[in-house]
């Protein structure tokens, strides 16, 4: 129950604060930056141009050491990027306050959901957990019920390293629009193999009888196309979510735009960040008590 | 030769176009982003509003799989910041031709050097070799030669990650000022320890009788200070470089400003990216010959 209220609210006070955006930038268009004030705490919204479609990044993230950092990482990114919303889903069974807070803080318009890996999943040996999986899920139904506008959709993982100029292509998808993702396997590159203009197969190190071999971080769908799709969804398989979820779409290979100069120019990466443990308290020796050392650890993973 | 040539054509152009910012900023001060048209190609600018001080950020790099990632992560926070010169420097014989392109078409104003690291220190084993420091010794000398104007110098290596809000308070340092760094050894967090708005000692999970347990990304220097100081410098000590650093100029405890809410809020973190081999050919069953891969191996490290 705490969770759909929480989710209702948000979805109410972003679609709020989304029918003043076009209002307010239109008063102070020449602006250096426009916001919207950030009385209700959800969506205070950048630059939303008029004619710009709007783009929608579904960002599964989860509790650890480096889920600030990363997410501020990645919100840093997409501050440069107009008319987004971001859709932020936490594999968790309460909002957490940190991401929360720091949402809020930004002004990056934003919709914060939560989608809990279903436990059947959870025991699973990591190689085979459907990492993800739950929070796109969530993401996507969100887009089904509210995004009414056009755009595109696309699924950034906190992790992953973004080009902010990739986004601009991407918010005029089509139908489907594919681009290398570099650092992907052993080959150091998973592309679209393209051959005038056509798609003829794919460039990745894991092609195991795939029909689409791309990254979860290659591909974009313009959201009309995919509302169109009653069937489209992604489904708990691990290593074939985005085949799979292409595939529940009818896409075929003819369907596919060409991004990022033809599929020629790496602006997407697959970057990996090593994985804090746990933080040991500081050392008896080292005196730091009643100093502003408290409050900090109230900030870190313990 | 070839790179001392170099360096000056860049530190002119800086200048040249630096004197061009007051202009253009003024004339079309309420644009929602103003750059320098970029004719030269080294200092494209930002936003450089008057009265703010400049902040001079001193990044070492090396050439590796994660270079472009790396740097255009950090370039996105920066892009952020008024007022900013950004000094790449390089650990490479050469300049590195994706890093220079990078920078010219991100239109950031930036200064590139290379700086390699001395012979006799590179066959050290992986623990005990002075990483980065050749770098930052090449930009602290940049900006003895040039910075004229105030603003701070600030230390960012470019797999670490930083809130875009500490850029704003370590440009008002008046000495030196210091501030928490998050996912820092086994204690998760590296800080000056403060009672009543003094330092009295520093948390951190190595101290090693160090007079400044600080980390590299802790801490900021303003310029006039530094330049006041002719001893200043970087030594060549593996894991006491920035205390060597900040007693370089007599810095005492008493010098210190706390930024970050007086160094309760962790805006800064000591992230770690995984580290990616040289990528191996593609499967001799795939075939690519004649299309976009070509281009795209190029682009990536073999």
């Amino acid at each position: 129950m705490r969770r759909r209220g929480w989710c209702s609210a948000s979805c109410f006070l972003l679609i709020v604060s989304g029918m003043a955006f076009t209002r307010f930038t239109r008063r102070v268009s020449h602006a250096p930056d426009t916001y919207t004030p950030n009385e209700l705490g959800v969506c205070t919204g950048r630059r939303w141009p008029a004619d710009v479609p709007p783009l929608y990044v579904i960002t599964p993230t989860y509790r650890r050491a480096e889920q600030i950092p990363e997410l501020t990482r990645l919100a840093q990114t997409l501050l440069l990027v107009d008319s987004l919303v971001w859709i932020v889903v936490d594999d968790a069974d309460e909002p957490t306050p940190a991401v929360v807070n720091y949402l809020q803080e930004r002004r990056i318009c934003h919709v914060y959901l939560i989608a809990r890996m279903p436990a059947k999943y959870r025991n699973r040996n990591s190689l085979h957990k459907p990492r993800g999986v739950a929070n796109r899920r969530k993401g996507l139904r969100w887009i089904k019920r509210h995004a009414k506008s056009g755009g595109s959709l696309y699924f950034a993982d906190d992790d992953n390293t973004y080009d902010s100029r990739i986004f601009e292509e991407i918010r005029r998808t089509k139908k489907v629009s594919m681009f290398p993702v570099g650092l992907v396997t052993s080959l150091g590159v998973s592309s679209p193999i393209v051959r005038h203009g056509r798609v003829t197969g794919f460039y990745d190190g894991w092609i195991a009888n795939r029909k689409f071999a791309v990254d979860m971080a290659g591909f974009a769908v313009n959201v009309n196309f995919f509302l169109s799709k009653p069937k489209a969804d992604m489904p708990f398989m691990v290593g074939r979510e985005e085949t799979k979820f292409l595939e529940s779409m009818d896409v075929t290979l003819d369907d596919i735009e060409l991004l990022a100069v033809n599929a020629t120019k790496i602006l997407v990466w697959h970057t990996r960040t090593k994985k804090n443990g746990r933080a040991k308290p500081g050392d008896k020796k080292l005196d730091y008590s009643n100093s502003n050392i408290d409050a900090l650890i109230t900030q870190i993973w313990r």
